[in-house]
């Protein structure tokens, strides 16, 4: 078994981290000096250049691109909101490929306005992703689920358990699908361990490291370091290898506190940490 | 099938609905004034005047206690602060039992503090259930269990699913023990139908309803009034009647607005919203 922590080389550094400080150029420059192997960028930042660029920059600089964040937000009031998110996603697709990403990362989406549907919103998730693999599949593009913690299911995913997501896998097939496990969300679920045996490294398409706080201040932007929190990230780490994960951590903090720090210090404190406590 | 939301005599006011304004005494007088037919108080409002007095005001004004809230909080950094919670949730049996309640409704707890060990948490849980157990069945009083949404998993309660507390009272037996069901914490819970059912009318002790509202701006005193969400409550309330569930409908909504309103227009408001959309 290959130890994730070893060295910075199987780090990634998601870029909405330091998304208020930094251009994706500057988070590139400074993943090479940290010696952080691998980055995974919001669409936002391949925007500030343009994809081609970016991809461009990334190969240059020999960073892995463990994933692109995010297609999904499928659930829509109709038909063509549900085709305009569905155009949306292969242009994600798209973009995945230039830069050359292992998955797109995908963040299903919650209850369209005015719903109280759950159980339809979870539907039409199904169904998107169904059609969005046929693009997908054919430019060889993996979409990875991400479970979002339960907290965000009216607004952002209604796919909140890893049980779920291996449901879709299921139901769609594995071909070109997977998970995208991130501690942040999970790490509650009593169900956990067996759903990442279930997984199995052909669909643990990316692991994303953070910390739960007590107190968490803010819903969306008070992740913590790691290490700073309650999770037991060294544990769940050794649940995803033994179920033969072997790519990278990727670094997902959102955090006004982070946010406000200088870029560099942010970046040492991911190496570290990674080392430490991961 | 009985209509729960008929009329108001089989709805319940959970103390701390109004509690930032009103006595005991105020929430008794007022139930019976708005034809609220049940109460669940806090144990903060029954030291107010004493456990004794409160059951007298409660008895005389003809009220059913349909909780008393709250016991739990298990777990601990050592075998003092096990027993410490166990002695006081004794207390809270006893409360219970004084007024009248039918159930001591049960806040599990969260994590120890330093601890990041949530499976080690759970099994102090169910230790410190199996505990209670031996004198709440002497006593004659039914807990019920809580299980909370997965964000107060940390530091509230590590119990989070319905079904992990139906797995608990298959483990302790159902002799004295069983669930209370709040639509805040388990609305989003894909296993919900399922676990409803596995439940059945002998664990459903009680049933609280308010509303998750898009945004929440905090986790813990931004909860809705029935009807401003996305919760699917009437769907919700016929699964637990179908599973045989004939009590009270408890309104428990921890609102920093609500608190603000004048305390009589909260009572009604309830009332109202009990009839339209519960």
């Amino acid at each position: 078994m290959r130890d994730l922590s070893a060295d910075a080389s199987l780090l990634s550094l998601n870029t909405i981290t330091v998304r208020e400080k930094w251009s994706l150029a500057e988070c590139i420059d400074s993943c090479v000096r940290h010696g952080i192997g691998g980055i995974s960028p919001w669409r936002d930042k391949l925007e500030e250049c343009g994809t081609d660029e970016a991809a461009r920059r990334i190969a240059d600089a020999g960073l892995t691109v463990t994933g692109l964040c995010r297609g999904g937000m499928f659930p829509a009031a109709d038909a063509a909101g549900r085709q305009a998110a569905l155009d949306d996603n292969r242009r994600a697709v798209d973009d995945a490929c230039t830069i050359g990403a292992r998955c797109l990362v995908l963040v299903v989406g919650g209850l369209p306005p005015n719903s109280r549907d759950i159980a339809g919103a979870r539907q039409q998730v199904c169904d998107g992703i169904a059609k969005l693999l046929e693009h997908s599949r054919a430019a060889g593009m993996p979409l990875a689920i991400e479970p979002l913690h339960p907290m965000y299911a009216a607004d952002r995913a209604c796919v909140n358990t890893l049980a779920q997501a291996n449901d879709i896998c299921d139901e769609l097939g594995d071909d070109g699908l997977g998970i995208a496990v991130d501690l942040y969300h999970v790490w509650w679920d009593p169900d956990l361990a067996a759903q990442i045996t279930r997984a199995g490294a052909k669909r643990l398409l990316a692991f994303h490291v953070c910390d739960w706080l007590v107190p968490t201040t803010d819903m969306l932007l008070d992740r913590g370091m790691m290490g700073d929190g309650v999770i037991d990230i060294r544990g769940i780490r050794r649940l995803v290898e033994a179920a033969g994960y072997d790519g990278f951590c990727e670094t997902e903090i959102l955090s006004r506190r982070w946010w406000a720090e200088e870029p560099d210090t942010v970046l040492s404190t991911l190496v570290e940490r990674h080392r430490t406590v991961v």
